[in-house]
């Protein structure tokens, strides 16, 4: 079995033999310059490593490993254009160094792309990775609808958010898994298992990833911390806060939300203050824990020895300690 | 063997029947507003015809053609976000009626409802057809950025835009056909020779259509006549106009196309009247007619019954004699 180094060597060295050519190349132009990108390429790294617990050889799972990193990497150059942010993966979004028609086109290309690598599996395979990537595509969309839609909400409940990043984030994860398995030859209960462990250490992730927003150290996370704080995005500590605070609580943190103009620094230390009271990052930790635990009572009843799942369990606390 | 119009009232019924429900909504609601607009739905129907073509029964066609009507949508939903265009089957376009951040995503999903169904075809060809699909719209892909480097550019080749046009219209209306008949049990052959079939008189629909935004009755077209002039679009009269004026024409021709303000209908008088005195159109006609002479010679070369063929054929003399 492989370790998750190297199946990150792996992917990363597929990365960069890869030939994404074609005319014109104003279009392949942008899906080279964002495929090569720093992403944490956990999702093809993950499909090594499930194909690997059940074949010695990885190879048949590498062009579908590379083509749900490059879905993942469409899904964040059309998330990009609606949440017009500028950086991704260190570089400027396709949209700012370019202009948003490109940026809508080449998704769609790398899109188109990403099916043709995924669809370069088994042929015994053809149909079943088919319908699993083509759901998990469609349900990637929808979660990425809940989470416009929440922008435009004033509350949201607790359930609905988790359901947002389950679609959003988890479902790919767990595909990822489930479909390196197929290719390794995991029977298909197996491979829904680990797709099942896949979409809780996806939740996990998501709402880690909510966490460190706010707590993060800002040298580790390479960014400012608490941009969610500032542009009031719903992340699970605000809804756990606006659920837990007391009347003049409240009133504090809903006169923060409504507020125009604001120091963007009071903003953040007023409203983590709010957050350190309710102690919501404690609840957030722990809502991560309960999914880690119910991830690894997934591993722990798959019927394979305990030393092929090391790696998945490494890899599970790696992402929860991360500290970006 | 079934006709033209029985094909188009199937496509109608099932379009019409097409249950596009989901979470959230909001994705939704957009998919069923486009794919209810009046289209003229000839990819689909041509899907329907080349498999009646080889088997009595053409239910196994119906949800990969509807597919492909889908996917055909799809590119008009991101087509008008890029051109920002208003109006799209009698309707506000979803970027206007909405906003663009969801016709990109509404488009993404009905972009993967478009695979759904495609790929909801008879297991046997599910590998080919899905290679089909896939390299055909990443062919699509490849002509609208064609036709968007072609607006920043002063001068097009006729060449050029004649390899524009067939990806960006004709290359699917080829697959269309390829795919209906290959559902139909058509060999790989015929399949393949209806899609040369499909491939010019698509690039003969895309001629016509340059041809009636300055010529057509504008009772006929449902919208103004000359956009394309007022636009200056390279199309394939002012490609050609640019190609045979004499020195005087020329520089009469690039005035208008230079200036910032003038009156849209003094400009397309004038434009027109340059194209008259070079008989561009009398060029484009024969360009048109010697595509549908090429389709016709892929049509005789193909060994089924002559009455099989006389759908395709009638259905390629109302795309010539069309007037909207």
């Amino acid at each position: 079995m492989i370790t998750l180094e190297e199946a990150k060597k792996i992917i990363a060295r597929e990365l960069n033999a890869l030939e994404i050519q074609g005319s014109p190349d104003e279009l392949y132009e942008p899906i080279r310059y964002i495929l090569s990108g720093e992403g944490k390429r956990i999702r093809p790294a993950l499909t090594l490593l499930a194909c690997s617990m059940y074949s010695e050889d990885v190879t048949p799972a590498i062009l579908p490993a590379i083509g749900l990193e490059m879905f993942h990497t469409f899904t964040l150059v059309h998330d990009d254009i609606m949440d017009n942010a500028s950086l991704r993966r260190n570089k400027e979004t396709i949209h700012k160094r370019w202009n948003t028609n490109l940026a809508i086109l080449a998704g769609d290309a790398l899109f188109i792309k990403a099916y043709e690598k995924v669809m370069q599996c088994p042929p015994a395979l053809f149909a079943d990775i088919f319908w699993i990537f083509n759901h998990t595509a469609l349900r990637v969309c929808e979660g990425q609808q809940y989470d416009m839609n929440f922008e435009q909400r004033e509350e949201v409940g607790e359930d609905e958010y988790l359901k947002m990043i389950e679609l959003k984030t988890a479902v790919l994860i767990g595909a990822c898994l489930q479909i390196g398995a197929l290719i390794g030859g995991a029977p298909k209960k197996d491979a829904l298992t680990l797709y099942e462990f896949g979409r809780c250490i996806g939740i996990a992730f998501q709402l880690q990833d909510d966490l460190l927003d706010v707590y993060a150290q800002t040298q580790a996370l390479g960014k400012e911390t608490g941009k969610d704080i500032v542009a009031n995005k719903k992340t699970y500590l605000l809804i756990k806060a606006l659920q837990k605070a007391r009347p003049d609580q409240l009133s504090r943190l809903k006169s923060w939300l409504s507020r125009k103009n604001f120091n963007p620094q009071e903003k953040i230390t007023v409203i983590t203050r709010l957050y350190d009271e309710l102690r919501v990052a404690d609840e957030c930790k722990s809502l991560i824990e309960k999914y880690h635990a119910e991830a690894r009572q997934y591993l722990h009843s798959l019927p394979v020895k305990e030393e092929k799942k090391e790696e998945l369990l490494q890899f599970a606390n790696q992402l929860k300690t991360r500290q970006f």
